[in-house]
């Protein structure tokens, strides 16, 4: 006996996620610490490791935590507030008002930890962040357990997060230093667009992301209306613009890429740019549709976001690839476009590999890190069980994610989170309804 | 007091549906019978019915049961047992397969209580079937105490169902009369598709449809390779074959509706047909997209259905009218087609009204059917409430279903259905898969 904390997890059936399609049927994740030790045959257990804790999980599957690729997590307080709009109108008369009478430490704080609950409701386990006060946004899902990416927002406003360009470099660069030694913390520069982004800030993202080796997290091609925009004022359409500023690498997440020809896949590929899908927020905002069976076939690396809950409304993973493995199909003709274990794939490694950390995240491996979700199959929604991974892709509901762990620290227990006062949280984004929804014309408000 | 049941409902809000938009905070239901009588603000509620039975619901919304216009129930069976494939392909090697060696009564009847079940957990109070053996669906469902509309299948080929087309009549025709007296079951024509029933099948079928008062539910331009097809083999599209054969009318339920032109949606506006879509079905066998947003500016009345849980998988409308909102959008280019309060009402009241029952279901009013779900929007993933129809449509999962009554009897309480035995038509699904399962090649079977 040590001092070391092990364990291990009996489930009906274990989704390791690599390789690609395989189901493990009666089979343990032995845990240690934070990682992953050994997945072996439940049978095969007692005489591995005699005496073992084991937690039975009986008709659940085991599958790594689930990444959300996209998110402005704190927007979860304006859900709802303003849909079956225009962009222009949507942005200008109500997400962009709502934003400067109310954002704040406060309304990020709330926000924040309404989406990080949403997320382990939901078996997520680490989302890619973009919004303002990042440093609230760490602090809140460095308590809470779950790992977040935290965007370091660079755009040419002022805001009440900073007033010009260097004062967003400078606050970004705090917010690394503050939270660099944190395991569940990593840091990404987050340049808003190409259209509220200068060449300069570019480039010294450019620099400064090489020299602190984080991602640029930016959206890119969300609409075609972009294209013409850049022409104009740069002369240059946006992906050649990118290229030129060296920015198209490994290195570059690319949000949205709605507007892509053949040859612009080619250069994405070619780059090994990786493309993060939202298939939800671009069809209710209208923005077009990223052509992601063209862009796997061509070898890049496609993960999923979900976006804001003001543009979505859900922050829900598996309903994201869900839409995103049908909307493929219909979108390329080809029913065999995105399969599930592609979609899943995409919520799951292909996404760590986007942030850099597919050696520690993303597939259920011994030495990575012990971020599991289980879920629930016995349902009659998902009954009969001819297919684990279909299932998972085209029939689970969230509401079937039942147990969460997170660098092998459990954070959700039969759907109720174990570091996370629920009470509080919808108590305060209740509070925030009646704030920002007397400011706002709703006529069905709450 | 008199020997009348009458109870209340009283609701955080109430959304009518008629009118379009509404959403009525505080308000209760009254039921009579199987009878909505009044709606009125709560406060209000014991005024007028001194010591009337009323049940609480707290963060709840109301709303019509919802419609399922396309459902192939007893297909549950094969949920996930092939996916991802073209079309040919899932059908003659896996779909028609499977029916061939296990369809029939015992088949019909599991599948169709395991489809039930699943509606019920989900605010489905009505579905309109297509389906072998629908003597055993209709039992099955009256058994149940939910309503639907029973197909009666007419193809062009030989089943275990009936062997010729003399003998669909004759054994639809005998359902039909067995079923004529019950309040919850009504019947529907159901011919296959323009490609699988011929010319003399489709006039007999509208002779009998309009004697007997019933619809003709009927798969129409599902792909548009329907439209080669019909002009090698009868010299003119589906869609003018079908206005040859005087089939073109509000009894017609037409379903899929891909391949139109704007030729086409005008003469489906002008001749009253009825539009059912199908969008994830749709999707994930890349048949093609309904233009939905084109029908709705012609004035078309479109309805949704799930189809069958072989080619969903599941049958979730609220799930299915969040992808039709959101793909309309996509589909059109426009954020503004299709609104939440629009896509609600295709699983309501355009519903009750292609079935010709909008007298009596559909909306919440005086007078009609008490069938009526109850949504508990006091989840996190609901939260803030700024729009309860946008959080229906956009933020809302089926699980959020707590509650269900149909013609006033309640079927469904805090998610426990009461007229069904889980435990036996999950281990009969379960039978089911070991059968099916073992005859099929699935590396991931349970």
């Amino acid at each position: 006996m040590s001092g070391i904390t092990r364990f291990a997890l009996s489930a009906s059936w274990v989704v390791p996620v690599e390789p690609e399609g395989v189901v493990l049927k009666d089979h343990s994740v032995v845990i240690e610490q934070d990682r992953i030790v050994e997945i072996l045959p439940t049978t095969e257990l007692d005489q591995r490791y005699p005496g073992i804790a084991t937690e039975s999980l009986d008709g659940h599957a085991l599958l790594p935590g689930l990444i959300n690729m996209h998110a402005h997590s704190a927007m979860t307080l304006m859900r709802g507030l303003a849909d079956d709009l225009q962009l222009s109108v949507w942005l200008n008369d109500h997400i962009w008002p709502a934003e400067q009478r109310w954002m704040g430490p406060e309304y990020v704080h709330d926000g924040t930890q309404l989406a990080v609950l949403e997320y382990l409701r939901g078996g997520i386990t680490l989302f890619n962040d973009n919004y303002f006060f990042p440093d609230v946004t760490a602090a809140v899902t460095s308590q809470s357990g779950m790992r977040a990416c935290i965007g370091l927002p660079v755009i040419n406003f002022p805001t009440v997060w900073a007033q010009n360009t260097d004062e967003y470099f400078a606050r970004g660069l705090e917010v690394h230093q503050a939270f660099k030694g944190e395991q569940l913390i990593s840091t990404a520069f987050a340049p808003h667009a190409p259209y509220s982004v200068d060449n300069d800030s570019f480039l010294r993202i450019r620099k400064l992301a090489e020299e602190m080796d984080v991602p640029i997290h930016l959206h890119l091609l969300e609409t075609a209306g972009e294209i013409a925009d850049s022409e104009r004022d740069y002369g240059l359409k946006p992906l050649a613009r990118m290229q030129q500023l060296n920015l198209l690498d490994t290195r570059l997440l690319a949000v949205h890429m709605t507007a892509l020809n053949d040859a612009d896949i080619e250069t994405v590929a070619r780059h090994g740019v990786n493309v993060v899908h939202c298939p939800e927020s671009n069809l209710k905002l209208a923005s077009g549709i990223c052509p992601v069976a063209k862009l796997i076939a061509a070898g890049v690396n496609v993960s999923v976001g979900t976006d804001g809950a003001a543009s979505n409304n859900d922050l829900d993973l598996l309903g994201e690839i869900r839409t995103a493995a049908l909307l493929a199909k219909g979108f390329s003709g080809d029913p065999e476009a995105v399969p599930a274990s592609a979609a899943l794939a995409m919520i799951t490694i292909n996404a760590a590999r986007a942030l850099g950390m597919e050696a520690q995240l993303g597939s259920l491996l011994p030495g990575k890190q012990a971020d599991i979700c289980a879920i629930d199959l016995s349902a009659p929604e998902t009954q009969p069980i001819h297919n684990v991974i279909s299932h998972l892709v085209y029939a689970t509901s969230r509401q079937q994610v039942q147990h969460v762990w997170v660098a092998g620290r459990r954070l959700l227990k039969n759907r109720e989170p174990l570091t996370l006062d629920v009470d509080e949280i919808v108590s305060n984004a209740r509070s925030w309804q009646k704030r920002v929804g007397k400011n706002h014309a709703s006529k069905a408000a709450g």
